[in-house]
């Protein structure tokens, strides 16, 4: 039985190499003065940003430039949107990795607002956000959060007193994602590692979710097949090649699409409290505990018997997918279980991701983790030891 | 590598046995004055038109229904925009059919311009439509066209100098589809066939258009998955089963999300002359021409060669997804190929699809046909030699 469910809204997706030269005929849809939200990133060095700007003023578009370092900031968020509030922006688009893009999709929501950002985020304002915004474009130049396609951007105030929150509606998923996989070329190895580890777990989290649907499932099954043959090659000796970085894009996009509407688990979950806390990359969190965290909701899928059957059935459709004999579902269900793994702690060993102890996070550290974590929808209900022994064996 | 692609946007999904209940609160986001387009269908003879009748009433919102018989014509539409053009309508909700629903798109279109719907139409006006409406909300209570999820509303003038043609715009995609199984408990044997001979069609045509990408590909396999079970229960003995209900509703309201992005086949090119000369319900042309069409292309993609081996893979996948053994792709390709041509042609005579000549076509009408014939995003190029032959073994 089809389980009922709703599904949001998804952007117009632009997809291709080459693509983003339709940004320039959108733009005029929506007016003449553009905010750009842009990141300290590869795409300045690419002279991509430059061939933007060139082109912006040719066709004579207002433009000014937002420079975004590192995850947003309330205070970031707050500063930008009161500049811009009496300035009639037309359109806001946001082009970088899903700290820049999720910058952009919030400065979009505030604009519109008089008050700070902070009385919107979820678990820390008492406000809920109406939706209303200035028309938003996501240019994803990363393969990793799926921002481009998600109703929430995730805003961080990092230290002891630190959140990770998100402002969410379903209207603030972008008007227009564009997904052009040649802005992704110039990503290096370290950072298309953790976003690719990234991708892949909302993907394989939003498959394995309490709120799954048909579709989600029909999704993320599609964006686990096109990561799994591009993920090693798109860090390592195949970084150039458009065929490989378009493989990525399109898993990250759908990733975005599946975790807006399936939510995600355990690894999200810890994600966030950790994010909040240390400087690390958020890719690199979620890449370094996924294959651990699998193996403990698989080992509790494995304790509730015929409760828990379904979700350890889709567990092992991923190991088959993960495998040489993809479509050979008739093996044994614990050889796939045992597959899925092995694969997982393979990844994380090839791609170099560290463990959690060279970000400064140590022992003493877990408790007070886990007691900020949230299950989200996870398919199984883990305990607190349980989390910590995740966390454990990855310091 | 992955074809560039563009994905429009979908509607809003609500999904699940009962949600018609979620209408009222929706209706509240939109304003207080309701248009609310119905067919004079089993909703009406089941007490549900009355029951929604009741809660509006009770919920104080203005509301007005337009019955619609039949496919709607282009003088229906024309009456109904004028006459509800400076009534400050605030919403437009159809619900019924596909024809009740397109009804109820094109009536949403329209009601803003000034002019007739024939001069938007696609072949017959000069015009193109802007995508300006009043907000729509689509609920299906038959599972075919999946109408509730596309972008054009199919148009009829039926006659010899008739047509049938699309007012087609990405904004016309309706703002919410409500989804509801338990409305389609009432939908007689007959209609189930058709409808959900219509809705594989545009599943199996999309999913092997010229126009397919990752994302349709996943959904259009997905939505098939659910039907190939669903299809005959659901027209014989298992007609009031939610389960059955539900499969019939997903995959259709899926075929219109594939068919809106990667478009349809010859199935449907014929389906459009045929439709417009002759009364004769769409989902019974094309169920009675999907496996002879389907023998064809395939007949004409083994000719090709090399360059056909994509599609031809494409089309073997779903013999094997219709075959016992699903996931044995090792079995040898034209196995799967036979097993899917043999396999619609056994729905076909178990669903009682009639020939057409049972509608008063015959073989002197063919040539006329063919010559009005569209390929649409056929996998491969058919002469009108090929079209004739489909067409005459089904007369």
């Amino acid at each position: 039985m089809i389980p009922s469910f709703n599904f949001t809204r998804i952007p117009q997706i632009i997809f291709g190499p080459g693509k983003l030269a339709n940004l320039y005929s959108l733009i005029s849809q929506y007016g003449k003065s553009v905010l750009i939200v842009v990141g300290a990133s590869s795409l300045k060095k690419s002279g991509k940003l430059d061939e933007i700007q060139k082109t912006l003023k040719d066709k004579m578009i207002n433009f000014q430039f937002i420079d975004v370092n590192g995850e947003p900031s309330p205070s970031m968020v707050d500063e930008v949107a009161q500049k811009y509030r009496n300035k009639n922006i037309d359109l806001v688009i946001g082009i970088g990795g899903g700290s820049v893009t999720d910058a952009g999709k919030a400065i979009s929501a505030m604009i519109p607002k008089l008050d700070s950002i902070i009385n919107y985020l979820e678990g820390v304002g008492t406000k809920i956000h109406d939706g209303q915004k200035i028309p938003y474009i996501a240019i994803p130049t990363t393969s990793g959060t799926g921002s481009e396609a998600t109703k929430n951007a995730v805003i961080s105030e990092i230290g002891p007193a630190g959140f990770k929150k998100s402002l969410r509606h379903d209207n603030l998923i972008p008007d227009v994602a564009i997904v052009d996989p040649e802005l992704m070329i110039s990503c290096p190895p370290s950072v298309s590692a953790a976003c690719g580890m990234d991708a892949f777990t909302q993907l394989l989290e939003s498959y394995v979710s309490s709120k799954a649907n048909p579709i989600t499932d029909a999704l993320a099954y599609s964006g686990m097949t096109y990561i799994k043959d591009a993920l090693i090659p798109a860090c390592s000796n195949q970084s150039s090649n458009i065929k490989i970085r378009s493989s990525m894009a399109y898993g990250s996009l759908i990733s975005g699409m599946t975790l807006a509407n399936a939510g995600l688990g355990i690894i999200h979950g810890l994600a966030s409290p950790i994010g909040a806390n240390f400087i690390i990359p958020h890719g690199v969190v979620c890449g370094t505990i996924l294959a651990e965290a699998t193996k403990m909701n698989i080992k509790m899928l494995q304790k509730m018997g015929s409760e828990g059957k379904i979700s350890l059935k889709k567990y092992a459709d991923i190991g088959a997918l993960l495998s040489d004999e993809p479509l050979n579902t008739k093996t044994n269900l614990s050889v796939n279980l045992s597959t899925l793994i092995k694969t997982l702690e393979n990844w994380t060993y090839i791609l170099h991701l560290e463990r959690l102890s060279k970000y400064g996070i140590s022992y003493n550290d877990i408790n007070k983790i886990v007691e900020k974590a949230e299950l989200k929808n996870n398919p199984v209900k883990l305990d607190k030891k349980d989390m910590i022994e995740i966390l454990e064996n990855r310091i």
